[in-house]
């Protein structure tokens, strides 16, 4: 077991690259002063009424273990809220609730991936998905967008040609971050024809579904999807209700993989925290409000920095239509992650390098809009100089 | 990929059985009227000084993300500890904040188990550490402690001699569940030498630790070990504090161990619930009288429990020293899983079946004392027609 570490220890997460959107947020933290733009993250906290929720859970004595799949009440306030929102019904026995989109990735991942099998995964993608994939002793395949003038779209051929018979799943994650790229729902209804004709799962991670501009929710494989179809459907409460410290996501797949989330939860957590648990059944009550009007403020700040980097003569972007997200190129920058770094010092703003996507990442940066218009202005004033 | 499942899943999970525990509360839920001492769950909600805490940090926004390894005032808050409490000195760099001791043995799996690799893990022992090895396709190998007249000791040169060298780690839980068996410190010190000689890690779990009832504390690895020994001390705020349903854990790791459970946390669930981690220190800094409190009621359990026990005909028991259960012999009983469910209809008491545990469970029932002495007076009622 020869590492660089002065122990034992896998070398399959030896070599797993830490994360580089983390290398730039340690050296900026160290430094202070900088305009942190770089996590994937809103910049408020939880609105009021889902925390009094929390409290009064804790309060009422909510403190212990939940069912493994979750409290049956927020269960059911899921189903309920799918339903509401995509063309075909969700029922209880299809949700299975999970501490955080991220411990359902890694769920996922491990039910589905042995070593030697692959993934087939859309790039640009937050590196955590593969990873989970490399963690399990699987390979990664990154199949990346094709960009125009800052626009993303699929070239489906190219997906499917990845595939192969040790494609365990496709994972698709629109709305994408980074790059706000939405697929449509002709393009979910033709990789659905694929999987299915080829009997493997797609995991469509669709945690940014409400962050978008234009409609009140994005196209999800919810609304074509059979109710035994193999798609499992990730989602989290982090992006839409400003839930990132809760840890409170969840998966709706066909009931007959219910045993198996069952047993995973088990072995990797238990359950989600109760009291988020609870928090998380008036977020999906109470909450629509709360999203319009976020949705309406980071419709502003995407507005602004779109308009702002535009302008600047390196720059290419379009303006994205979902998520919270522009990833732009930079003419002449060809190390992405040094140039990140560079920024720190020069123009105190923290971005997190485009090579962190994976491929067709390197060459871009990402900047995270959920923050204020004056936070954002200032931050425009400060990286003019570097962009143009 | 063929499997007892209508889908594509990973052989392995298919394989792995779930738990035997749950198998019988299930069918006792369904029931009703059972008394329930199946799970190893204190009966009293989180108390509320450390709820108000988890209230506080919501109040004052700290809903964000942390950082993988948790809040820095946490991380001081458990070094200060683990200080207090055991013979050396336990610095900053080895803390590592998990989402429960569950969530830190799975992150411990995923980085030392690779397929064809194995544990060696004393046993009796509860199922999902087993399961957590199989989940990385490594084999848990599992020595039972010897049982003479219900009291359980370690034959630690059987313990070594399950040891190759594909072996990655030992596993030992001490307080033990179910058994109540405790590691003195010459046989913590044996093992220690041999892994040193080996250069395999120790994971102790200590979650009992302080669920003793002749001492403050359990002999702990923590003791013993220096501060680069390959040791992992995993520990949990859910027995002590009574906060199970929070997932909130801790390990104690050579300070280069660091950067690996760091990339592993943020590809599990990046971080422990926020309000769960400022809980935590609150309830590090003012939980000392809770705990004794909360001992010494344990300890009125388990004396009336063995008591009665102990004068059933069929039943062999000792009296635990540590943790909160008797793991008692039942004359003539070889299938406690059928046992256990049988009981449910005929005496409605909830009990584990040993079999769930391992080489050496079969022919025991596992009982939780953490219940007030009427429902334990009212189970040994119930219980006295079957076991006499």
């Amino acid at each position: 077991m020869p590492t660089k570490y002065p122990f034992p220890v896998r070398p399959a997460i030896a070599d797993v690259a830490s994360s580089q959107i983390r290398e730039v947020a340690t050296l900026g933290m160290e430094m202070g002063g900088i305009i942190p733009l770089w996590f994937g993250e809103p910049n408020v906290p939880t609105p009021a009424f889902i925390n009094q929720a929390a409290t009064q859970a804790l309060n009422d004595g909510k403190t212990f273990y939940t069912l493994n799949r979750g409290i049956p009440e927020l269960r059911q306030a899921l189903a309920d809220y799918m339903t509401g929102l995509h063309e075909r019904p969700i029922d209880f026995e299809r949700v299975t609730v999970t501490a955080s989109a991220m411990n359902a990735i890694m769920i996922v991942a491990q039910s589905l991936i042995d070593v030697g099998d692959n993934a087939v995964l859309t790039a640009p993608l937050w590196p955590n998905i593969a990873s989970c994939v490399q963690v399990m002793g699987g390979e990664p395949r990154q199949v990346a967008l094709d960009e125009h003038e800052g626009r993303w779209s699929l070239d489906l051929d190219r997906l499917f040609a990845a595939v192969d018979h040790r494609t365990r799943f496709l994972f698709v994650n629109s709305p994408n971050n980074p790059t706000g790229w939405m697929m449509s729902t002709d393009d979910q209804r033709a990789v659905l024809d694929f999987a299915r004709r080829r009997g493997i799962w797609i995991v469509a991670d669709e945690v940014y579904d409400r962050i978008v501009y234009s409609r009140r929710c994005a196209p999800s494989f919810l609304d074509i999807a059979e109710r035994d179809d193999l798609v499992l459907r990730l989602n989290s409460f982090s992006k839409s209700w400003c839930m990132t410290g809760w840890r409170l996501g969840w998966i709706a797949a066909p009931p007959a993989f219910g045993p198996i989330l069952e047993k995973m939860s088990e072995f990797n957590i238990a359950n989600a925290a109760s009291m988020a648990q609870y928090a998380g059944i008036v977020a999906l009550r109470d909450g629509e409000p709360f999203i319009s009007e976020t949705v309406a403020r980071y419709e502003q700040a995407r507005d602004l920095v779109f308009q702002r980097l535009a302008a600047m003569p390196r720059v290419t972007i379009a303006r994205p239509d979902a998520a919270f997200y522009v990833f732009f190129g930079v003419e002449g920058m060809n190390n992405s992650l040094e140039f990140a770094k560079n920024l720190l010092g020069k123009s105190r703003v923290g971005l997190a390098p485009g090579s962190a996507f994976g491929p067709r990442g390197e060459g871009h940066l990402r900047l995270c809009f959920a923050a204020t218009l004056e936070t954002l202005s200032e931050a425009m004033e400060r990286l003019a100089p570097a962009l143009s």
